[in-house]
């Protein structure tokens, strides 16, 4: 039914056609808290000792994600990466970091030093934010979830966001690359929690559902795609082109980051690495795959998320129940 | 008839609303050459005495931009910023100190270094383009022909570009901001050159216009609202919203940067300067003016272009036509 | 004794020369812990309601600092500024949020997003990294003891750290800046954990002492001159000209990060701050007591702190008595 | 004689120590123009055809060069670097585009686009640069006369140059890099126009000399090491540390650049290149190479320039005699 761009879609239409990538959930529902964590997995070994290529992105870098500097430093992703809410971070980093220390002990290594990247979007419209629930527990549980097959709309990290005055949540969506006889995949996952509702396109929303675009927007991309630290972060940047197709003017408040990784395989020799790269000239492919499925994961994050309250009583509605009631 | 966003217009919907700042073209048509320069002026000072506050911005750095990596340490633009061809780039610098140093003389400086702020599209289509026929004379005639009134589509470092497969060149377009008891103007002037056909939004244009995304397009954008060069950057960072809408995904072969400057006044004292800057959360609005101006001023350089041929023979269709033929 | 450079230090010598900065500790040590917290603090005053303005630079980043994102991108800090240890970063990113949380209550607001700079270093050869020891009650406890006067070397932060093979530590220098006729005062505090010991310069130390760079160093500035976020990064980019002259070759395994700020005042008017801001051809005194207060800063964190014992039984000599052992 | 660093040297202790480059200079002497242009070739073949993986580093961007924005984007340089006077910049980049096209023609290609590299110091207190001497013939020569075994000090771009006060030049030094049964070269070559001469390292020059840091320094980094561009730019990054040693505090008024490639080989298959790259955590040995090798080679312009007369009848001392008047 929805038809964003051109390429073909994987085969489940999420990052997690890219093979080896998993992702996990963990939702907190106590009290006032609505909130949660999700985790993208790169693979089944242990990142650390098997790191993958990596890469980011800030649009508009009002935000709490950690680990970036030494993503863009070394061209690396060493942790899953975490997504939860904005002042759980320094717990779901320091969660990560047990996590890393007991794989790490597991395979026989002890670890003076690690790198989490956690991302965050802010749910303090439907979640009490200054509790903090996600710890260790939440963490390790949405690890041990993690699989192919994983949730979309209000769950993990997104069971709190909004997005254009809409309840939003995690979505994902992707795409096929074919290059010669070979063929390859995009996705991408995003945490949904941003945008000014009227600006909303091509459906324009009513203004009063989101006055200003506040609350930030986290895209994952995974590939198997062999590309540089460099070109990554290239294909990061056409994520934006989702954003914008669907009306957002990167508001001020509003924290828009994305992180990337290529599960390409490399060689190891001696000192060197062998591996492949793409000639840049074949990039317009993967650009494309990036924005079409950055704007397809957000859209999904809508529609997979159902209709929820604010915690001053708002009606929080769902796009979906929303295009139903105008008949579309 | 064009509505593009919320914002109201300035009096002329062009970057020369914005006091102070005037606009001028040198047009080459010459055998195969159908090139030209285009200058913009922050004020008629010499500007290398009253540099304004600047900041630029790389979407995508395949291009040949001179004078961004000064222009981004000091915050500051010291020349008039011209526009031309790719591989006129290195005359029409040459020209512009040319111009500065007799600038200079006359107000009694011996000059000995300035920085060109020299931005280019790539117009080999229609024009041949190793000739380089912009040299001096263009330069300087543009700057002499500078003025608040300027003629937008082929003209110019316009004469010879395509977007999205149809006829592009010079476009600009203005928004207002309205804070408090004050009202600001937001500029913006482009060289359009960039654009598969089929991406464009929201009509989609014929494939075989333009099958690839490739040529490059510039932004610059000018204001007296006080921003430092640190917001003035985020302000630019917006402009990419403008060109997403329109339906670009950012091609690899289309170098696309945005150039801003404001004509904000300074009061000197001593080893100080006093300013005014705006207040952080007071940003969404020069945000949303952005790419409000940026969409538009692309469309109306398409708008103004008029229908031409390509040095192969083949038709370049204005957009003006082509919606015309189509009943719009 | 110690002279660096040529321009005037502050009466302490230290970073909170800078009216109104203050530093505290709490150090750890219990069973194989010795590590702690170390927090700087711009002012007095709730850093959420009156952020300063702020810059910071990666010179090397393998390294886990948080919150240089949108440091970056809003030019300002909003919190204490923390110092710890590589895996604890995550409890102290949680214990500044919980600190900002009661701290913000105190002053009417309910806080719901805050952005935490935390910065580390790597101790494990001293201390065991792995437990975390430092949670809410050691950062409150050491931003309650925030003061003017503050203790350098082993202690808070430096707890645990090595430089060049000797103990490391937390140092500070100052330099005076006279401006017509004013003075503005420039500090540093590092902590510092990097360096081969067969590097250290002018005095070479035994290789074998601290065979490769490795460990991190954060340098953290103040000043109470007026600049922009723009011109602090400047600034701070010349701190790396204080490790170069000690001999360091930025190793790959050593994180080095600077974060800087100034006091300087702004005056509201609506949507507008009107601010004073250096004139760019002044900068060369502040760079260079940035140089020169970086490279004291490094060598007074060597020379107060006292020998010490790794984990692993090895002696961790003091600057202080090698160059005694000397005759220096 | 001279002992920088622990690393051994290249058989010829140069830039060219690298397989395959080559560095050719136009010198100018005419009337009051001592200026001229040198030009770096990464190997024999077209560099448009073949480029090589590169990388860019600003210290300090108050500078004029060309071509960083695509060399960043691409990691890929496809001309000659050529360095030159800053006013210049224009003419030398417009006669490298000549150049190519002329090329280019050769191996059958009409080219309609390409990214000259192009560097530059201000020499106007030796020469008059508002004149502008170097264009097509002078750019062409230099290139014509590129080979293994060049000359330094005082010649091509390095001929009106001043480094802490004493006559500057061109400049080069050589590393070897042992990593398992393979030796790689890495080089670095020198335009040295920079410094305030108190600041001079280790040995105090006299004040008067040049009071202030002004002038700027290009350094030019080549390898055979198998590096991404990525990597490239974090060892162009520790070419600071040969500065800063030297005494530079990195002046406002002192454009500092750093342009660096690989001529490690790639091979292609499709759409694919296959690479060797550097593993991450052997990356030392590099970093110290540049930092070596960009000290020395700074060195080594001002030992082989020849002392000259400025503008205004200053004399400007060469080091070596100024050295030797010490009894050095």
């Amino acid at each position: 039914m929805l038809q964003i761009g051109r390429l073909p879609k994987g085969a489940g239409n999420r990052i997690t056609d890219v093979p080896g990538v998993k992702v996990g959930h963990c939702t907190v529902d106590e009290g006032d808290c609505h909130t949660g964590v999700t985790v993208v997995l790169p693979h089944g070994e242990n990142p650390w000792l098997h790191p993958v290529t990596a890469a980011t992105v800030v649009f508009n870098g009002y935000g709490k994600t950690t680990g970036l500097m030494q993503v863009d430093e070394l061209g690396a992703i060493e942790t899953p990466i975490a997504l939860t809410n904005t002042l759980n971070v320094g717990k779901v980093h320091d969660a990560v970091v047990s996590w890393m220390i007991d794989r790490c002990k597991q395979d026989g290594h002890h670890l003076t030093s690690i790198n989490p990247v956690v991302c965050e979007c802010n749910d303090s419209g439907i979640s009490d934010i200054q509790k903090r629930p996600v710890g260790e527990k939440e963490v390790f549980a949405a690890i041990d979830a993690a699989s192919v097959d994983f949730a979309q709309g209000a769950v993990g990290a997104g069971r709190g966001t909004v997005c254009y005055g809409m309840k939003g949540g995690i979505g994902s969506a992707s795409r096929l690359i074919h290059l010669g006889e070979e063929t390859f995949t995009l996705g991408v996952l995003v945490q949904s929690n941003y945008g000014a509702s009227a600006d909303f396109r091509p459906e324009c929303l009513p203004e009063g559902l989101a006055p200003s675009d506040k609350g930030s927007i986290i895209l994952i991309l995974a590939t198997d795609l062999p590309l540089s630290a460099r070109q990554l972060q290239r294909v990061l940047r056409r994520t934006s082109v989702g954003m914008a197709r669907l009306g957002s003017y990167i508001g001020h408040g509003s924290g828009e980051v994305a992180v990337g990784f290529t599960t390409a395989p490399k060689t190891r020799e001696g000192d060197f690495d062998t591996i492949r790269t793409l000639r840049e000239n074949a990039m317009d492919l993967p650009f494309r795959a990036a924005g079409e499925a950055a704007e397809e994961a957000i859209l999904q994050s809508m529609l997979h998320a159902e209709a929820d309250k604010a915690l001053d009583g708002r009606e929080i509605l769902s796009l979906k129940d929303y295009l139903a009631g105008l008949g579309k």
